[in-house]
C-alpha cells in the first residue's frame, strides 16, 4: 500500500542510519508515531541540536562540541604517546579498554584512493603540524585490520619515520579468551608470526 | 570515556528507536554526524513533519496525514468487510499480499490487563459505531496468533455476534512453501485442526 507522504518521506529518512533497511525503517517510523511520540521529539531535538553543536576537534578530529574534545584538553594526558585510529567508535572502544593514556588522532576513515580519499581528507596535514610540535615521540598506528587499514599505517608510519618519530603497529592475533580452534587463519598466521620471547 | 553533552544526548535519544542498544545508537550517532549529516538533516526534519501531521484515520485508526486513510477513503474497497488488525504494519503485509479487498480497523494493541491496555483504548467503541452502521456483514480477526492476540479476537467476535454480524478469524496452520519437518508442534496442532476437506 502507499503510505501518505509523511509518513513515506520519514521511512525513507530513517534508512540514512546505518544497517536499517525498508522493513526496519518502516517498523521505527510506526513505533515513533505511535507508542513512542515523546521519544520521537526528543530524538528530532537532540539530532537538531547536535548536528549544529558537534564538530570536530581542532586538534585531533574527535567529534565535539567545544574546540577541543575532553582528552586533547586533558593535561593528565601523556603527549609523547599519539594513537592514529579510523573513527570516533575506536577512541570509545580503547578508553573503554583503560589501557591507554596517550592522546588520540581521528582519521575517520582510511586511504581509500578510488572513493577519493586520500591523504588531505584523513587530515593528514593537521597530524603533520602536531609531528612538528616536537612532544610526540611515538604514533600507535591503531587503524583496522584491513588492506586499506593496513595501507593507511604503512602510510602514518613513513610519515613518523621521516621526522625520526617511532611507529609501532598494535598487535594482532588470537582475541585473549579465543580458543585456537575457533580462530580463523589469517589471525592465526598473524598470532605466530608476532610471537614474543618469554 | 565521558561523550559531549549534545554527543551523549544524541545518543540516548537514538535509544528510543526499536532493537536500538547503547551500540548501535552510539555507530548510528557517530555515522549522522560525520558522513551522514545531511540525511541527519532530512530525518530530523522529516520526523519533527510527520509528528505534526500525521495523525489516526478517524475511521480505522491507520496512520495517515488526512482525517481518513487512503484505504478508507477509497470508494472501490467492499465496505461489507472489515479487518481488525494489531498494528499499521499488519495493514501493510496484508496489502502486499493483494488478496483482500475489504477495509481495515486497527486496534493499535491487544487486551493486555497488567498494561492497562482495555477495550477502550484499543478503539472498541469506534469499531462498535462502524458495525452499528449496519454496512459490515463480516468481521475478520486477524491479530496475532499469542494468547493476548488470540483474547482480543475472542472479545471482538463477541462483539460481532451480539449484533447478528459474521465473525471470522483467519487460518493458522503450516506457512506455504514450509516444510512440515521445521514447523514447531503448535503450528502443526493447529493445522491439523483446522484441516479442510478436498
Amino acid at each position: 500500500m502507499k503510505h501518505s507522504p509523511h509518513l513515506a518521506r520519514l521511512i525513507e529518512a530513517l534508512r540514512a542510519l546505518p544497517g536499517v533497511g525498508p522493513k526496519s525503517a518502516q517498523r521505527m517510523a510506526f513505533h515513533l508515531l505511535q507508542e513512542g511520540r515523546p521519544g520521537a521529539r526528543t530524538l528530532a531535538e537532540s539530532l537538531t541540536a547536535a548536528l549544529g553543536c558537534v564538530r570536530r576537534c581542532q586538534r585531533c578530529r574527535m567529534l565535539t562540541e567545544e574546540p577541543l574534545c575532553s582528552i586533547c584538553a586533558a593535561s593528565a594526558r601523556d603527549g609523547a604517546l599519539l594513537c592514529a585510529v579510523e573513527s570516533p567508535a575506536d577512541v570509545v572502544a580503547i578508553e573503554a579498554s583503560g589501557s591507554y593514556r596517550g592522546r588520540y588522532f581521528v582519521l575517520m576513515g582510511h586511504l581509500s584512493p578510488l572513493d577519493g580519499v586520500g591523504p588531505e581528507q584523513l587530515g593528514v596535514r593537521e597530524l603533520e603540524a602536531i609531528l612538528a610540535e616536537g612532544g610526540v615521540r611515538e604514533l600507535i598506528l591503531a587503524t583496522n585490520s584491513t588492506v586499506e587499514g593496513e595501507a593507511t599505517a604503512h602510510f602514518l608510519s613513513e610519515l613518523a619515520s621521516a621526522r625520526g618519530i617511532r611507529a609501532s603497529r598494535i598487535a594482532h592475533g588470537v582475541p585473549v579468551g579465543g580458543e585456537l580452534e575457533y580462530v580463523d587463519g589469517g589471525t592465526l598466521a598473524h598470532a605466530l608470526a608476532g610471537r614474543q620471547s618469554l
